[in-house]
This record gives C-alpha cells, structure tokens and sequence, in this order.
C-alpha cells in the first residue's frame, strides 16, 4: 500500500515526522511520499494545492496530512481565498471526496484534571462527532460580494445527508448505538430536509439506532454542561466545524486530538490543532494527535486494527508516562515519539 | 410611558408575572398591556404573532417577552413554519427592528460553583455578547426545498454590519474597551464584509477601541477554555445564537440570564432560557431572569439606570439569601419573587 503524506505548514512537518516513524515501526510494508500543501506549497508552487500533489492521491490508499496555514495576521491571509493555505485543504478534501470526517473526544482515565470542565462533567466522555465535509455553505458555487453585499448559499441534497448519515449509523453500531442528529430545523429549510432524510434512513434501514434530533444552540449547550449524554454526535460543515472544536476543547489538550475523514477514494487523517507557528521549529510540539491519526490511518484506511489498537496502546502508556508540555509534563517532540516507539516495541 | 408584556408560552406566563410585579414596585407610573404571542396565540388566534399585539407594540416604549415554543416533540412543531411558535418570535424581532441582541454572561462572585466549568475557569467572567439579530440566514427570502435539495442563503450588507457594530463598540466603551467580532472569514465571503465594514467602522469612528477578529471554531473552544479573555463578542445572527448559548452555560444557570435587543424602535426584553414545558405551571420556575430583563428594560428601554441597578442588586441579593432549585436551593417563584420586592423596599 501506498500513503502520501502531506507536512504542510507550522508544527506539522515535526508531527508528520513522528508520525512517520511510528508508521514505519508498525507497517514496514508502506511505501510513503512526500508532497507538498497549503501556504509552504504556495510559496514554492504558487498553488496550496499543487497538481504534483494531485497526482501523487490519485493511486495512494490513504493520506495522512499534518497543519496547514499561518498565523492570524499572515500574509497567506491576505492572498486571494483561492491562494491561502486554507484553500488548499478544501481542494484536498473535495479531490478525495472525504465527505465525512470522524472526530473522536475520548477523555481518559486518569486525565480529568486536564479539562477545562469540572472533573466530574468531563469523566468518562466518550463522543464521536460526525461532521459533513464536502457539502453545505462550504462549497457553495454562487458565493460572492457585489458591492456592498455578500452571499454564501446553505445546500443539502438527500443523498449528500444519507451518504453521511451512513457512516454515522454504522460508527453507532460499533459504539453505544446512539446518534444526536443536530440541526437548526426551527429556522432553516435545510435543516427540516437534513432532519427528514436522516429520520426517513434510520426507519428505512438502521431500526436499531436510538436517533434524536436536537438544536445546535442547545448541543452547543449541553456538550459543556452534560458531555455524558452523546455518543454519536451528527452535523452538518458549518455546524460540525463549531461543534467539533467545542467538543475538543474537553479532554483538555488539542494535542492528543486525531481525526479521520472518509469518502469514496483514499481517506484524509490529521490532527485537529492547528499550526501553532509560535512554537513551529522548536522541537517541543506534542506529535500524539498525529500519531492517533496514523492509528486512524491503520484502522479505516488500511483496515489494519491490530496495528491501530497497538498505536493506540503504547500512546496511552507515553502519554502517562512522559507527558509533553502542553499536558504539564516536559517531554518534548523527540522525547515523547521514542516513548511510543519503544512503548510499540 | 407604556410596556407590552407578552408572556407566550410554558413558564413564560410565571416569571413575566413575575416581573411585572417588580416593575410596578420600582415604576409605578408604567401602563403596562400585555398581549399574545407564540404557540399560546397560534391557539387563541390562529396566529403566533397576532394583528392585536402588532398594533399594541406600536406606541409602546419597550416589549418584555416570557418564552415561546412548546416541547421538542410539540404539536406546534409539525405546523407550517410561519404558523409555528419560533415564527411569532421572529416576526416580533422584525416588528420592533431590534438588530441587535445584548446577552450579558457573568459570574458572580460566589457562585463560582455553579458553573460546569473549574471555578480558576469559571471566576470573574464578564463578557457582553452582541448579536445580529435581523440579517443572516435568518431572514433569507430565497429559502426554499426544490424536491430532494433545500436552500438558505446567508446575506449582509454593509449598513446591517455597520449599524449593529455600532452597538457592540459603544457597548464596550462603557465596559473594558475590547471587541472580538467573530467570523469565519477564512470560508464565506460573508464574513470577509463582515470583518472588512468592522474593522473600517473602528478606523473611522472608534479609535480607543480594541478591536480584533476571530475564527467562530476557534472562539467556541476559547469561551470554554479561556473566557476571561473576552470583553465584548460581536458576531452575526447564526454563530450568535450558537455562541450566546454556550457562553450562556458559564454561570451555571440559565435561570438568571436576562437579554436586551434594541434597534431603531422599542426594544424587546426576554429571558434567555426557553419555556421548559417539563416545569410549567407548577410555581417553581426561577423568574431572575425575568426580573433582571426588566432591570435591562429599565435601563435601555425607558433610560431609568438608577431603577435598573436596584433591581439587580435586590435580585443579587435574593439569589444569595433565597435561592431557587435549579440553584441547588428551596425558593419557589412566589418566594424568590417576594425576596426581591423585600430587597427593594
Ligand atoms: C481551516 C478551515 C477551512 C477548516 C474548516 O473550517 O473546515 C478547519 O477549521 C477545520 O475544521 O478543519
Ligand atoms: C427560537 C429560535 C428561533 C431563536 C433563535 O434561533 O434566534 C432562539 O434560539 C434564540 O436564540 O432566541
């Protein structure tokens, strides 16, 4: 099998890095490339995403992407949007047709402390939240600003929410068998259709599934006040984009934050922090959510769970065991990788 | 001068007795009307924004609203949207041209307990969220469902960004002098105006102010993990609903959050917390927040901030001495209601 892996920009060509190395302990048999995104593919393509990169996708089984993007006030952010770093993740999401990303929020035993919330909210949340990724107000044709007046039209068709609702039902019936559809069906057309095709779904064929619908205002709620009462969390982009960061912010570090977005081609695995570019270069990034999405990548790409569960396993173990700074520990990027690595061995 | 009381629907009718009880203690010169709206009105009326209560809105000084909207699983639910309870509401935002929604979100010293968050967290946040409230998604004329795909269109202007930053800037010179304008600018056209018309807005006529611009994924998380940073939140309609909630569940209890929106007519004062059908009609429900939407018509509505700080501080002052259940004490309506006329006179 082949997997290209995409650094981009900021930390992530140090999380690629450690990723890599574990990729290579676990899977020897892989054959990885390495192809450029987002602003550093800018600079030295003129393009976020680069047709180089294209082609390299078009026969690889899994992509495995680090950050991309540059600081609030980078000058990337001033490009033309079809220029910035952002764009380029876009691209790379509609060119393998990802069309559901997968972001679990799993606080673990023994690391309560680290979450914002009170320790007694934030014990034992287990939550997958399903996010929409190629539809909705995201790629919308008719965006545009003619004067002074800006429009970004919401769109759902049936098959985009069934398609979706799919791999939530499915990710349900390996979980609790729960999913939380959520909405904003009192106000908006769109919703009232998402609503109707993901009920018409589970009654048509996943009669096992306890489906409810809620309000995004009020999940957006509830995800902090009670965590405990989701297991399956399923949304559109815009709504998944707010919802999924929310929801990150529990287990108390982004850094141990992996996710995983699957379509009909090569799935798309990445951390969910950003590109820290005050810390970039330094060595002391907390590679975990990297390395969980290489596990991620073991699991749905390569459909290897043993290997994943192993990954799993020894990040855990390092994780207690040589914390990084972000989780009050000292254990920088290096430190914590061989911690896995020999953890694995 | 003269209010329109609407009392609407599930608890509604209690606490905006409630309130009005208060009312008439600390400005007994006010002739106050009360009138039909929501799921009750669509009953009585045929309608949840009855003819009547348009026309007596018309020469009123300030609305005071209970809640609108029945159970998730409601009759009113399944009705048309124009016809259902949220429509009423909507149509009353509309009426008044109140296009911008004032929530105050602060932890008060003591009650530090209450909150989901750490009390390090939870202490000393004091944020103003000002929302959007006529524009957006909300208020799309080409929403529509063609057969299997539903549309909504999110729009602005620029005068519609202009006058409700207006608002949030002259909110915040009374405050810390900080406004955070939310967007995702990084996506939708939408929000590119947005930031563009705020930042130019502050050039030109709020120097003094301390504006910055923020990702709504990126300030979902930030509430959560770090509120104190916040001053004043500024956004548009639909990250407003999501944001004003979330933030809303900070202090640890809806019961005691007012909201004020204010526009080019009378301005409309409510409750944050929805009609909680569950506890209805029992005399349980907590009217704080009903009281303190009436301190904030006082203040905005009829221009009274020496009656409006009475009113907080007799309601501070019960909620310490006479708590109510879903504050982890005793006091029913009727008791914390009297609590606070005791501290007022
Ligand atoms: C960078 C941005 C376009 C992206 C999104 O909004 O999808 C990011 O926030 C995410 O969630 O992966
Ligand atoms: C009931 C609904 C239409 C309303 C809104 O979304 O504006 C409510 O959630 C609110 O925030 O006041």
């Amino acid at each position: 099998p082949k997997i290209v892996t995409l650094p981009g920009d900021g930390i992530g060509p140090e999380v690629t890095a450690a990723a890599v190395e574990v990729l290579r302990e676990v899977a020897p048999d892989v054959t990885i490339e390495e192809h450029a995104i987002g602003g550093g593919a800018y600079e030295d393509h003129a393009d976020p995403f680069p047709q180089r990169t294209r082609d390299a996708l078009k026969d690889a089984d899994a992509a495995l992407l680090g950050t991309v993007g540059g600081a609030h006030d980078s000058a990337w952010n001033k490009l033309p949007r079809h220029l910035r770093p952002e764009s380029g993740l876009l691209a790379l999401r509609r060119e393998l047709g990802c069309y559901a990303n997968l972001r679990p929020v799993r606080v673990l035993p023994g690391l309560e402390h680290l979450s914002p919330l009170k320790a007694e909210i934030a014990r034992g949340v287990d939550i997958l939240i399903v996010r929409e990724l190629l539809g909705g107000i995201y790629f919308d044709q008719d965006r545009r600003i003619d004067g002074d007046t800006a429009y970004n039209t919401m769109r759902y068709t049936t098959p985009e929410v069934e398609r979706v609702a799919k791999v939530a039902f499915w990710a349900a019936e390996q979980r609790r068998g729960r999913v939380t559809s959520v909405d904003k069906a009192n106000v908006l057309e769109v919703s009232e259709l998402w609503r109707r095709d993901v009920q018409a779904l589970r009654d048509r064929d996943y009669r096992s599934i306890h489906l409810n619908h809620e309000y995004v205002d009020s999940v957006a709620m509830l995800v902090v006040a009670n965590p405990s009462r989701y297991d399956v969390i399923l949304t559109e982009n815009l709504f998944g984009d707010i919802l999924s960061d929310l929801a990150a912010v529990i287990p108390g570090s982004l850094g141990v934050m992996p996710s995983a977005s699957l379509g009909d081609g090569a799935g798309l695995f990445e951390p969910i922090h950003g590109s820290a570019p005050d810390i970039a270069g330094q060595g002391v990034a907390n590679p975990a959510a990297a390395i969980l999405s290489a596990g991620m990548l073991l699991r749905h790409g390569l459909k290897r769970p043993d290997a994943a569960n192993h990954v799993d396993r020894a990040v855990a173990i390092a994780l207690r065991e040589h914390p990084t700074r972000d989780l009050g520990g000292k254990a920088d990027t290096r430190t914590f990788t061989h911690a896995v690595l020999e953890a694995l061995g």
